[in-house]
């Protein structure tokens, strides 16, 4: 004869480490940003043969698995990527998750993480991943539009720094036939403007006509597009007929331009809320 | 001629957003569980035809993404996971990441939902995964072995509840020809002791000798295994010759048993840290 | 012959409970708000038998407290108080306690009862204080300017609410002869157009004309004041001689105004920083 | 007429500011500390004249004042002064103020600060105190009983080293004539054995013998005493007698011993809780 003890009765007595768990609510009326940093990413560009300075395919792949972030989570109004990077920010009056910061920026992690292994294929064909890669994150509030202009301005700066370092160090190496010593010391100490010239009067480069991706990184946010389908319809007496039918829909777009000065602010003015 | 402003201190103009960071440091000397659950579970089950009520390709997907988890942090010193969902216990001790709950959290639910991804079609062969699945995390302190213990036993209660009750019903309907409805309504009001009877007589079924990975959940610790490989070794004045080497590598091991009562924690006396 | 053992050598064993304390630095560019509240304030105010509606002792008393709390600290701009409650409001960029939230709270708790008691007398003359009495604190942050001032607005409209409540409340007993049961009874259910009727119907009071301390609160704020002195100079080739002397001086100046309204802020606008 | 608006209605339109609030909960079944500084004790030291090295007045003022605290507080179960600093230990399980770190910590503050002002003529007698005090406070969590005891240790320790030194530097000055500056040139670098040696050798001192409430600063703890008091009672068919009644009362004690050893603890094992 099976024989059971009152499992609900026995649940019931445990049942009191929940009380444990903390409170950590996002402070109302602030952005909520989530940004995501790949782990040991150095050593995984190298293992899977990463172009340098950079890779298209690893860029798209990153961008393809911000998308799905976004397409899953319609609060996060502008995500911005670079390298191994990328940050999600989400409107300052969400109420997504009740504002819990850690379901916000694990479920990001998560899906961010699932999705670049779904869409690995779609950008390195039949090159195969060679292990599941890790990303990890962190939350930062900002009380105001100004605040948040420049964090993301911050990321930029960051990116613009790195793509140029990168852009000569390794065109001394592959176009100057440098060592990767005899590179860095060349670049030691010298001025965005240096390498500014280096690149231009050494190999005719001129940087700013460089790749926007690469200099400038990804932006994504919504836009209303408008979408003509054709549809099917019967109207009393009349004979059912196809019509083009036009709606807006919303979908996540991707810019590669400054968004430090105020242009890109002045042109999408729906992504930020007033500072109220 | 290429012009560029000073990039780098444009940069440090923005570097204050970093202040708003905030430190989530986890109390010293508290053990520190990280608990994964499926976002949209009930769907993504469906939509994969998972079987009822347990599908053991799910569930050894779950345990091996515990595992690459746990492999990558040895700080984790056990996890157990049911369904889907998954706890991971880092030792009070650890000081992983210094502690930051963002950075612990982030990190096991992105390499957690990679490795999901990554092994999926080493339990579901050629059936394909229709989308990126998401995980939530949150991180829970527990200052003594009483209270990690008594969370561990509210889990695999809760396990325990579930897969009795899911027994019955799927028993219900695909042995006993019920309606969904039918069997809810068979069910309701009933305790443990009843769904047990039900089983047994109705269908022959000892629940206490279904299958324990179903009853239990699955539970991982490190453990001390001797591996013997043969080594090539040449000594001076002799032939070089295979000899047999012994040695003691810790490996991650699965149990699926009871964990609420004494025994496993007798018989595992390593994985706890004594309350001091 | 006195015996010691390395006392610097035991303390520095036990200096890692150090590393239990937890950062609770308040998030960069919101306004701090710290309130106090009396505790057991209604016994407190029969104990020490404090005239009803209000007593204008221990309203005073209340302010000299504030007073003393913000003399001290001068990145609070504004304090409001009523009844046994007040508010503190940091500057957003203030950099006090480098904004650790249980400094600034324990400060301003501190403080302000040290004082409430340290000028009793001034207020309460020869009535003994029986007993040292308690307020309890918090700590809350707000983004906006809109924010901070709808706090404040939440504060007065609860401090109207309550006294034209107890207004009518004790002019129904002390004027009218009714028993506080009857009072109560009288204004239950009662809106604030009703209680004005009550007033100014049966006993000819225009709640209106009642004193704007008691309608109003306290708001606490500094200001830029001229103050002329006069100062012994003394001149090369010219006798020492008395001269007045005109420097502006910040004060902490109390007014007894609606704060609701766009007014009070527009004729103070230094009070609030830009949402920037 | 006298004119209302609908305050209530306009109250509700601002309480959404509430919800700003965050919850700042304990963590459960850790010890909680309050630790209290006084600030700008140094210079409130010098205006009040407190003798040197140690003021009993001002010492006794300290206890008298954490008495204070523990008494309406029944949850401490321990606190440990010296110099200007009080440290209040709340139970593991207390659930006083729902263990909301800002209530307990600014009510521990707030009961000291007026205690102390309260208190004062008691100990200071005629001499006036000058202004009011402030302290500033922190809450520190330990999880175990082990951790708890360290950080008494930690303060004892501390209170033992500066004790010592200031028994040494200010015997350098009072007895022996040296500058402030002589004494700190005498004192630099000598280990405690060294400053036992001249406090012995040149001074005819035994440190240890000096008073055990400047050596090891007091210890507050609750303890059962019987108290015996005598009552009328009147019995069927007796006369009305006097009679002794003897109750166990739970007092506040202070002990001025050692902390750092075991025998405090086995002597009063009912001070910290089991670790489960």
């Amino acid at each position: 004869r099976p024989f059971s003890s009152s499992s609900a009765m026995a649940k019931s007595k445990f049942e009191y480490v929940r009380s444990f768990e903390t409170d950590d609510t996002c402070l109302r009326n602030c952005y909520i940003v989530v940004r995501l940093d790949g782990r040991n990413f150095h050593k995984f560009a190298e293992q899977h043969h990463f172009t340098k300075p950079n890779d298209d395919r690893a860029l798209g792949l990153m961008s393809k698995s911000a998308h799905s972030v976004m397409e899953g989570l319609e609060d996060i109004t502008i995500a911005y990527g670079q390298s191994d990077e990328f940050s999600f920010v989400f409107k300052r009056t969400t109420t997504w998750f009740k504002r819990r910061a850690s379901k916000l920026m694990t479920h990001v992690a998560s899906q961010f993480s699932s999705s670049y292994v779904f869409y690995w294929k779609e950008f390195f064909g039949e090159q195969p991943l060679l292990y599941p890669p890790g990303f990890d994150g962190r939350v930062v509030l900002y009380p105001t539009n100004r605040n948040l202009r420049d964090y993301l301005s911050w990321r930029q700066a960051d990116c613009h720094i790195n793509n140029l370092y990168n852009t000569a160090f390794w065109t001394l190496i592959q176009k100057g036939g440098l060592t990767t010593t005899q590179a860095e010391d060349r670049l030691k100490g010298t001025l965005a403007s240096d390498k500014n010239e280096i690149l231009f009067s050494e190999f005719d480069i001129n940087y700013n006509n460089e790749s926007a991706l690469h200099r400038k990184g990804t932006t994504l946010i919504w836009e209303k597009r408008d979408e003509t389908v054709s549809k099917r319809i019967k109207r009393p007496n009349e004979e059912e007929k196809q019509v083009p039918v036009t709606r807006s829909r919303r979908k996540v777009e991707a810019y590669h331009c400054d968004i430090i000065g105020d242009q890109f602010w002045e042109e999408h003015p729906d992504v930020l809320e007033n500072d109220t």
